[in-house]
Formats: C-alpha cells, structure tokens, sequence
C-alpha cells in the first residue's frame, strides 16, 4: 500500500458511508456530484477574477489504476469500533475488494487549461454512489491545488506582460505535492520550471542559473567573484546566466559579470543574463542595465527572483517604464529583456493559500430509475448547490468575448431572448439574440469504463487553451485588482427547479 | 524514475552546480550547510513566536534510497544546452551513477517534534560538496511545508485548550503533499486526522463522522433527515457521530439526532456527539448543548468544523465562557465537550502559506583540510548567515523555562558569565551562573553512512517532545498574539568569527 497512491487516501467517512450505503443496498444507486468553487482566490487585497482549471489530467491518471486491493483491505479490516469489534463488515469489505474502483464513474468535466469560474460546475461525476462518495476527498485534493496555482500562474503572467517566467518554488513547496503545484504554474502561466523531475516529466527544459553558493565557495577557497563566474562560463559558454548580488551587485556583481562576458563574446559565444535575487530589484535593474548596455550586452536578460508576486512584478515593471528614460534607457527594451523567477508566493499562493472547491450530491436515481434532485439547506444560502442534472454553457457576446456561463437542465436549449438568473437572488438580465455570437457546451466526457477519455493532452494543448480562453476574456475581468464580475447565471427553468426544491424541503 | 520519490526532485541550477564542482575536482571536497529559518510565520495579525519541527523521519528515509539510477541518468543524458550539445558531460554522469547518494553526507539536527526558533541552525549538513548541494531541494521541500503546518497545529491546540482537535484538511491540501502536512499537524498538536492512508501509515485510529451527503440522499429518495439518522446510528451504535446543519440545527438537526440517542441509549449504547458545520458557530453550540443537556445527554460531544482557525477557536471557546452562564450551563462543562475539525486553515496555514526556511553553505575545507567559514554579503542585513562550524545550545533559567537558543562555535565550552549577541546586531544582555539552570545541546546525529539515525521515533514520541518543550517554553512565547520575541544569540566568540569576516569580505 503505497501511502500517496492509496485509494485509502480519502477521508474516513467516506468510508463509514460508503458502508452505510452498501448495508442499504444503495452502494450501487447511480448518483451525480458537481465539483465547484464558490469564490475566486482571494489574495487579501486583490481577488482572482477568474481561475484556470488543472490537474485533471493527473487526477484521471490515479483514477485508472487506483482500487481496493490487498493492502487496502487488510488495513480496514484491522480498524476495529469504540465497542472493539470490526468496524467494517466483512461482507462490505468483500463487496469493496470487488466493486472497489472507479470503472463505473463517469465524470465530465471543462477540460484542464480553461478559465473556469466560480458557481459554476467545473466537473460532474457520476456513478455507483459508494465509489462516488469515496472518489471525493482524493477529487478535490487533486484539483483544488493545481487550479489555485494555475490560477495564481496566470495573474503572475499577465502582470509581467510578455516576460518570461520561471517557476522557482519547488524548496518552499508542500512536500511531494510541489511537482502538482509545479504543472498547475506551467499549465496557468510560467513558462518553465527548475524542477527537473517535473519537467524531464513533461518534456520540457528545466531552468536554472547557479547558486550564492557557488560564488561563496569559491571565495572561502581564496577564489574571487569573478573567478567563480569564469569557472561558470567555461562550462556553460551558451547558457551563461550569472547571479550578481552575493557581494554588491552594481559595484561587484555586474562589472565581474560583463568581464566574463566580453571574454565570452571574443570566444565566439553569446551570454544569457544575469539574476538579482535581492535588493531595491527595480532599482538595481536599471543600474545593472545602464552597465550592461555601455558594455555592448544590450540584449544581455535580466532575471530577477525573490519573493516576487503580481503585484510585486507589476509594481516594478510600472517603475522601468516610468524612470527608464531617466536614466537614458528605452523602457520599452528595457521590459522586453525582463525574466521572473516567481517561486514561495506562486507556490504557496501567497494570500489565499486553498481553493474552496466542494464536491457535492446534487442527484441520485430512485428506485424507478427516475433522477432526484438533491438540495442542501444549509444556514449560509451561499452554500447551496444548484441541484440536478445540468449543461454548463458558455455565451460568447456580439464582440466575441465570454459574457455568462449559463447553467442550464440537462439537455435543455438555450433560444434567446434568454433569461439568466443568479444562483442565488433574483432575474439578472435577457440577453437577445443579437447580443450572443456564440454558445459553447464546456462539459466533456473526460472519464467512463475506467479510462480517461480526455486525449491525455500535453502541456502545450492545455496552455493553448488557456491563452485561447483569456484572449476572449474581457480585459476587465482579467484585471488584478477588483476585477468586473463574470456572470455565472441559471436559466429560467434551473431557477425554477432550485425554487420548488427548497419550498418542498422548508415545508418538511 | 518515480516522479514524486526521484532524486532528481531538485532545481536544475543544482545539478547544474555539481558539474562544475566535479569538473573543478570539488565535488567530493567537505562542505557543510545550515537549514534555519529567518522569521516566524507570520498570520497578518498574528505572528508565531516558535515553530515546531516536522517532517525529518520522512526526510531521512527519503535519504536512505534517493540515489541516480539509470532512469535519471539517461533523463540528464538527453538534456542539450542551447547550442545543441549534451549539458552533462558523460563522465560527470559516470561519477553521478556511482557517487550520487547520500551516503557520504551527515545530518546533525534539532530532534523532530521540539520547538525551534528563527535564526538558529534546525539541521546542519555536512558531506562532499556537490552531493550536499544537490541535496538542497530536497532537504528544504521536505521540512519547511510539515514545520509549517506543525506550527500551526500548535497553535490551534493551544487555543483549543483540552480540547480534542481533528485533522480534516486532505480535500483542500496541496495534492500527495497533504499526507506530509497532516503528519506534521498530528506532530504539532492535533489529536487525529480524517485521512485514512495516512492514519494507517502511522497507527493512528483514523476519525470521521459523515457528510450533509447522506442526509441529502436519503431525503432525495422520500426519506427524512431523522431515518438518516437513524440508518447511521444503527450501523455504528458505539461511533455515533451526526452532523446537524444539513437543514436547520435548532429546530431539526439537534432534535432529530436527540430522538435516535434515545433510541441508542435504550439499547445500551453511548452516543458520541453532533457535528455543526455551518452558521454561528458559538451560537448553535449553546443552542444545541441546551437540547442534549434537556434530553439528559450531558456528555455527548459538539463538533465544530467549517473554517476554523486558531483566532476562531479561540473567539468561540471565549464567547461559550462569557455566555454559557446567560444560558444556564456551566461553561467548564460545556467547553470540555467540545472539539473542533480543522481542515483547510489549518493543511495550508491560513495567512502565512509557507515557511522560509534556508539552507546555506556556511563552511568548506581547503586544500590542508581546514574548515574555511563561508558568508554571503546580501544587499539585506537579515540575509545574512551565521557562518561556520557550530553548536546550538538551549538555555535554560532559574525558572526551568528555556531563556535563549545560542549559537556557539563548535566544541566552545558555555561558562558564565555568558556574553549573548545579537545575530545581526550587538550585546543584548549577561547571564550570570545563577541565571543559567541548565545548558542542553540541541543537535544530534540524525543522518550518517546513508542511514538514520535518529531511531526511527513513533508519532507519540514527536507528539512528547513537542508537549515537554511546550512545557518549558515561557507563556508569552506561546501566546498567540503579539509574542514575546525569544532570544537566539550568539556567543562573543561566533560573533567575532562573524564581523571578522565582513570586515575581510568587505575589504576585497
């Protein structure tokens, strides 16, 4: 029993229902959740306006292997009651070893890469209701992680504009689940990552310049900056990116940097850049390039790291462009040789360390084969799921840009003039058919007879289908700070079902 | 090549360095690094004043098999720099096939489980340079997300006061990186966790009640809230745990589950307690300990979950006190019914998501086999390490409580009148003989000739060291707001070694 792999990795009362279920008979009843968020990131000061989905390729990868084998079965035979007899029947745990994998769960879902937004069904699951009920503590642990970093990837690209960036977090990541958080940054923003494992994983080509480290070594020897950076450039002629800032970046670290270089450029080879890793970085850019560009190292890139964020980048890419020309720097150059290395607050999700994504029964089958919806009445009307079987569409407006996902009955078509209705007040707006240029259906068969069924696409499709997704998002809602809000809307014929459902259960 | 156990789970520019060591014939020359952290976690409003460490029995084991296999040999053969030739030389990858282990590295550290404080070495890790430098990623991926997450936890104990406190978090935890982070909250100060894989993996009962799920499926197929109930209490008559709030807690929740603890009670058996996820929290606790209490169910448990955090626990158990009287209950009885589920603040450390540890090299022999001290002249005072060979040693006062963490030189002899200074600034203050209790060296031999050593400690174990450090640790320091700083110092002789080589390093 692999610890990390386990099917056991789930909660206990998945457990301890699934058991109730079987007892009832009902372990094999057919049943529908939806997995959805219902709230952006919120980073303290500046919410997500949208998020971008991942890790759902990974999920349904675990998904195809993962059962109730040996291991497994042993384990919970050994848990015994507070009355010190078994906790699980015998029987139950012969139906599980047979029955006990996700061959009979289908799942459909907004393929990883897209913008999804908050209300609205990212994925609906449906099966045995024994399975379905286990299936998600591991659903949302596979998700929620990878779609906040994804998320978060995203706002760090969109404020460094066209800027490369490097996703650096793994030492500040949580544990094993850094290489998830890893992709989710590559799926949502970062260009590349210097996990090795991660990218030898996926194809791409880790980054990395060298350490403080490096540099201390070779001094605490009787060595020099620059020698350490000379010993760096003969090995690495052509990828030659030097840190500038172990003693004194402007008085140390550039001018050891541009000797190295200028011996690089009379060998035939052309130097990277350099890295600032602390300091006044906006600052200390601008001094570092006024240096590089009297040396002729004009397209020399300037990486810089430490604790960098979107607003942090934002914050020093407005300072370049308003002070360049101050300093006799073009600020537009100046900002295309810019590179981010975002690692701790893209990792961490600095501000809003969890995605609130909930996993909820919204139907199940009675004995006539006849769907039910299932509602929650909780005391925070926020918390209600919108009930039963549903379409999720996506309404392009009259200038090709998203306007509304419409969660709509199952099947049910959406002819304008349509009404959409917020989830949880009262009609919003009809739109006419002169203001929708498109409509597009977003969940897919992603998982059923135990295989994905997503095309196991690579990295490259999920990051196309994001840009595609932000390219027709409103600039507006793409902003950083306090975003328009994205309309996620029931029809007329949803509403009316979640209105009847609450008044039945009020009257009970 | 196992994505998640690979050695090759470290940042490019690591390897990177490592060639060059090779080539520079330093990769087996002694090197030693320094793993601390530079603050506590800070929540926003509410900076810890200690942290408690977590994750090195993982770490070790990891240790113990991490090797270059032929699968991350043949991963690094295929890396090409940007002129299209192989990055790693073949005979660095010989060298790496048979020299890339642990075996050769030492880990002296601070025990897991005890409390540690910011400034002062957690771990030091010495071995050949290039191997330790490898190490890196690892090393700090591997420790500061369960120190973290540790820390937390015992903060929410020591607001949950007696209180049984639950570990719920694997749904909004970061992927397979969760099974690290619930460890580290069961070492920090929570009593169980949900999350069956891991409960099993250490020995631990795992703990659960069941979800607003069951209650919704049995409405949505004709039944009611009290048959869910009662279906759940007939299958565990001795565990029974019912959730309340899937309607409404006063008026249906608490009374329906009253109805079955009577049926139960008539057969013989105890019910355990009610669960309330949602609403006010504090409010519906009084509410509902009136009904079980009317009912005679004066000892059955009230579990709150839904968002707690340590502010929150303590915000609730400060309002039963002061309220619980109004109400006609006696608010010692009625706070030690309860317990409290934490889950997402608690698995991704609400408002500090990651820990800044660090590993820095601070020492390297030279060419006569002589310790060369190692330091980094940052743009940032804070930045910079503590350099050289060391030993941290606790102090105790005439009190019994732990006074200062020093950092001594290795093998310097602590006699009072002892000199303490600041890391980054003067004196502070004399500790006279009569001030000192005791003096207890904190770092052990964990890690040696490729195998732990630390004896493999069980949770219960960790879970001691941490109470007993807790125990000697003065209460403003525990205080969850607004802390008492504690004192990590050094002796006049490590200071010396410090502002000599500034001094040196400033000169050049």
């Amino acid at each position: 029993m692999n610890l990390r792999d386990s099917i056991l990795g789930t909660d206990q009362y998945q457990l301890a229902m699934a058991q109730l279920y079987w007892k009832e008979g009902l372990a094999d009843r057919p049943a529908q959740f939806d997995y959805f968020f219902r709230s952006y990131p919120d980073y303290g000061t500046h919410q997500a306006g949208y998020c971008v989905s991942a890790g759902l390729g990974w999920l349904l990868e675990w998904m195809e292997s993962a059962r109730f084998g040996d291991g497994e079965i042993e384990a919970l035979s050994q848990q015994m009651s507070a009355a010190g007899r078994p906790r699980f029947d015998r029987n139950f745990l012969d139906w599980l070893r047979d029955n006990g994998d996700f061959s009979a769960v289908e799942v459909r879902a907004v393929l990883e890469g897209r913008v999804v937004h908050a209300n609205a069904p990212v994925a609906v699951v449906t099966g045995p209701l024994a399975m379905c009920q286990i299936l998600e503590t591991p659903f949302l642990n596979r998700l929620n992680y990878p779609t906040l970093i994804a998320t978060k990837a995203a706002r760090v690209a969109e404020a460094s504009r066209d800027s490369t960036v490097l996703e650096f977090g793994m030492r500040r990541g949580p544990e094993t689940g850094a290489h998830a958080g890893g992709f989710g940054a590559l799926v949502g923003g970062a260009d590349f990552t210097s996990n090795v494992a991660l990218s030898h994983a996926i194809g791409l080509d880790p980054k990395g310049t060298h350490a403080h480290s490096l540099v201390q070594a070779v001094m605490a020897l009787g060595g020099s900056e620059e020698e350490a950076f000379r010993k760096f450039a003969d090995i690495y002629p052509d990828e030659c990116v030097l840190l500038v800032d172990t003693i004194d970046v402007v008085r140390s670290g550039v001018p050891n940097a541009i000797k190295v270089f200028e011996e690089l450029r009379e060998k035939g080879h052309q130097p990277v850049g350099i890295r600032i890793d602390s300091g006044d970085l906006a600052y200390l850019t601008i001094q570092a390039a006024r240096l590089l560009d009297d040396a002729g190292f004009e397209d020399v890139a300037i990486v810089l790291s430490s604790d960098l964020d979107e607003l942090v980048i934002w914050q020093i890419l407005s300072q370049l462009e308003a002070e360049a020309g101050t300093y006799g720097l073009d600020s537009r150059r100046l900002i295309a040789r810019m590179t981010f290395g975002v690692g701790t607050r893209l990792i961490s999700s600095h501000g809003a360390p969890a995605l609130g994504g909930v996993y909820k029964l919204v139907a199940i089958r009675d004995e006539h084969d006849e769907w039910r919806p299932a509602i929650k009445l909780s005391e925070t009307a926020e918390k209600m799921p919108i009930p039963g079987e549903k379409d999720l569409v996506r309404i392009y407006d009259d200038r090709g840009l998203s306007t509304a996902d419409v969660v709509a009955r199952a099947g049910e078509s959406l002819d304008p003039p349509l009404q959409l209705f917020h989830p949880h007040r009262d009609l919003e707006r009809t739109l006419a058919g002169g203001e929708i240029s498109e409509t597009e259906p977003l969940l897919t068969e992603v998982f059923s007879d135990g295989k994905r069924k997503d095309g196991s696409p690579d990295l490259q499709t999920l990051r196309e289908r994001r840009r595609h997704d932000l390219d027709r998002l409103d600039p507006g809602v793409r902003r950083l700070v306090n975003p328009h809000i994205y309309h996620v809307s029931l029809t007329r014929s949803m509403k009316e079902l979640q209105l009847d459902l609450i008044t039945r259960f009020r009257a009970r």
